[in-house]
């Protein structure tokens, strides 16, 4: 065997599960072979099932989850160098799932009968839209718009792919309407949009909100995503919400307020060093800031971001400049973190090290966000720290934005808030961290699993209750 | 009694279903006295059922079909006056129906698991965005794309009802949705936009075409329709179809080629006069035209289209008569009628009498396709036509666009075409009227039932064999 690649460190995930139908001469012992060789490899073996029987061979078919691409790539080679083996097919559990995209477009009562069609569209449907006509607020009663949000990207900052284009984007954004159906009832629908202009991208939102109860901006590049949101949630009357800002800010401050409890920590004693000052980093900041935390110090690629600071800035970061940082800290990450209580990464893969995350204060708490692949992964941190956390799913501490997003606009909607304010968001975390009871608190368990169906639920009844004290709430109060 | 009112002459139908709940005094013969009263005022009774019983009384739902809104006010009111009984509460079966929309968004697989979601969200979709980013072919085949079609509207032509705006026209966009998916089994979505700006119109739904296989213009208003569909044809490469032009067109023609079998009379014979030369009735024109059609009179408001006629007219009204009426008639449509064999009416409600109907040559067929009103009323028309056709679902030979877009996008789709040929459209017609065979015909039988599942998957066939024949197929043929 060779010695341990860089990929084997990765643990096997779902994410890369392939399926290999393989040949294997009828001889003794030749599965034994093959699931050895795997294992060897680094593979998990999921099922085993017989697809077929020849006269000197089974045909057989064995799911395995990876690590990553070239760690599949590795194990199905192990496997076809065997003799008595050939490989007939390898097929990948992920792209199957894609085949033909994930979400469709159904009928919520069915359309069997003349009446049926009499009703749902013409003639009946016209009365329906004169209704509309005379009365506009009947479009939140009598229409999809009372439940629906617009997923919207122009594909310029997908996960930790970067600009990859509004079409490579579409997979996420379905992902994003699976899940807020999934999670919260909410109907969802993809906008890719094929401009990256900021003025054309505002335009083109406002001309297709009337179908829209609330518009979710996802993988939007910053500092435009500033100032796309900021216009479009000017000039429309219902919520605009840039999930990759607001939504990982949210989830954050859950985490952190459970972090700190573990630890023995209070907001106004800690220093945070947020690493990554673009869309999420400044909207962490923001609202970690608003619940009690005086000391954040943000890194860009040349390090802290300083007031008086003159390369490489922009508005947007001569105002995060301007509200962090008291104490005037110069260097780069890897000084900054000195000290720190707190490594909060919305980065790149690789961005901090074991030995970075020896110079942090005692009990260290660190969030490695970069998607998909963190700052630095878990299997490496861990000795290290008190509380780890990243945004993967196949990790304990998955700080996901579906802990947020879907329950937040099922809030929204249901009392047809203009807006998302401030108060829900602080809302919407309190919701997430207060459902985790002081005596279950763990290091491997600070948010709740994805799948806590109580989740959404909480966040939507807080987040409506903050709405109509915000006083953006529309629709009577019950 | 009165004299039967106007809206007497409509047949009840689904579309004007009342529920009404009735508190009736448990004296025998109250129910009676209200199905009598129900029956006199013209209403057609379904169910009756008992939600309630008291001391004195029994509550009763008793779901009435009605003729329009006016007349199921007026048999509410007939049982409101009766003595004993108490109208409750009068619900509308469409209304109900429409609460809270129509359609939603589901996932096309479950995601139960955390194995679920790191293949259908992050990180194992990542892996599928690079695929896609690396080769833009696979965006059909990893994403909705292949199977969705947007339903594009600026709601200025919507029904019968007119520039009623993008939010009023929702209820139709849902309703074609439904249709989609029901008929052919193809993803759609409403897309309203808020803009009657060709240039904005065209630039918008360029820019959201990259989540779509297929764009459906519907209840845009002429002449400025044939622009904005030529220019996004034009400039995207994926099929866009307005269908009030193409798909009433080809239904419209698959009806005349079994009518003229049923009256024994050939395309090259017969004078059809148009009634509206809006966007339906001048694709009707050139469909029946290129099936062999010489003589056709088209009529605005102010009468015959003639080459030389001044007042009244626009670009696309000069084409129209210049291409048509060849022995240059002129005169109201009440005029031009006289000795007509087929009437067209693309219109509004009343726009001929009974009176026009007997000056046709013998054996005439009209097909009155105003929505929701037709030209004339079938109760009307149905002593002096061979043939009689409407747009409704609720009278037999419905003209109905339901059995062409959906086989036609499901074609067009399977194919991945890039555009909708006039081949195609041909295709589509003889693919429909095709279906009844020659001893099955009857004068109200024409067209297939659009609960008829042969349509769309017959149209599908020739449609996908039309493109590949056209050279507009981007998909391998297999």
């Amino acid at each position: 065997m060779n010695a341990p690649s860089p990929v084997s460190v990765h643990t096997p995930s779902a994410s890369y599960s392939l399926t290999l139908r393989v040949r294997l001469s009828n001889k003794t012992g030749t599965l034994g072979k093959v699931t050895t060789a795997i294992g060897r490899a680094g593979g998990d073996i999921g099922a085993i099932d017989i697809v077929g029987v020849g006269q000197d061979y089974v045909l057989r078919d064995i799911s395995v989850d990876a690590g990553s691409s070239d760690h599949g790539e590795a194990i199905v080679e192990a496997v076809r160098v065997l003799e008595g083996v050939e490989v007939v097919n390898v097929s990948d559990r992920t792209f199957l799932m894609h085949l033909g995209g994930k979400i469709e477009v159904v009928s919520k009562t069915p359309l069997k009968t003349r009446a049926d069609l009499s009703m749902a569209y013409t003639p009946g449907v016209a009365r329906v839209c004169e209704a509309i006509h005379r009365d506009p607020d009947k479009l939140f009663t009598l229409t999809i718009k009372k439940n629906t949000v617009a997923v919207v990207t122009d594909g310029t900052a997908v996960l930790g792919l970067g600009d990859i284009g509004p079409a490579a984007a579409l997979p996420v954004m379905e992902g994003k309407a699976m899940l807020f159906k999934e999670f919260a009832g909410v109907d969802a629908f993809p906008i890719c949009l094929d401009t990256q202009d900021p003025d054309e991208i505002v335009r083109v939102v406002k001309t297709i909100a009337p179908v829209f109860g609330g518009i979710n901006l996802e993988d939007i590049a910053s500092p435009r995503c500033f100032d796309i949101e900021r216009r479009l949630q000017e000039e429309l009357d219902i919520p605009v919400f840039h999930d990759d800002q607001h939504g990982t800010a949210v989830v954050v401050l859950a985490a952190l307020l459970n972090a700190l409890k573990l630890v023995g920590k209070r907001m106004e004693d800690i220093k945070v060093v947020v690493n990554g000052v673009g869309a999420a980093g400044v909207a962490c900041t923001k609202i970690i800031m608003a619940a009690g935390v005086r000391n954040v110090v943000g890194c860009d690629q040349l390090g802290a971001l300083y007031r008086g600071r003159a390369e490489h800035m922009n508005p947007a970061k001569l105002a995060y400049a301007e509200m962090t940082n008291p104490d005037g800290e110069r260097g780069t990450v890897h000084e900054v973190i000195e000290g720190a209580d707190v490594f909060l990464g919305l980065s790149v893969p690789g961005a901090i090290t074991a030995a970075d995350l020896r110079k942090m204060d005692a009990r260290p708490i660190v969030f490695a966000m970069a998607n998909p692949t963190p700052e630095i992964m878990p299997e490496e941190a861990e000795p290290h720290v008190a509380v780890m956390a990243t945004g993967r799913s196949d990790y304990p501490n998955q700080i996901n934005n579906v802990l947020c997003f879907p329950g937040i606009f099922r809030g929204a909607l249901a009392c047809r808030a203009t807006r998302i304010t401030e108060e829900m968001k602080l809302a919407a975390a309190h919701a997430i961290a207060g459902l985790i009871g002081e005596h279950e608190l763990h290091r491997e368990y600070i948010v709740p699993s994805v799948f806590d169906r109580r989740v959404a639920e909480a966040v939507a009844r807080e987040v409506e209750e903050a709405a109509y004290h915000s006083g953006v709430a529309r629709r009577a109060a019950m």
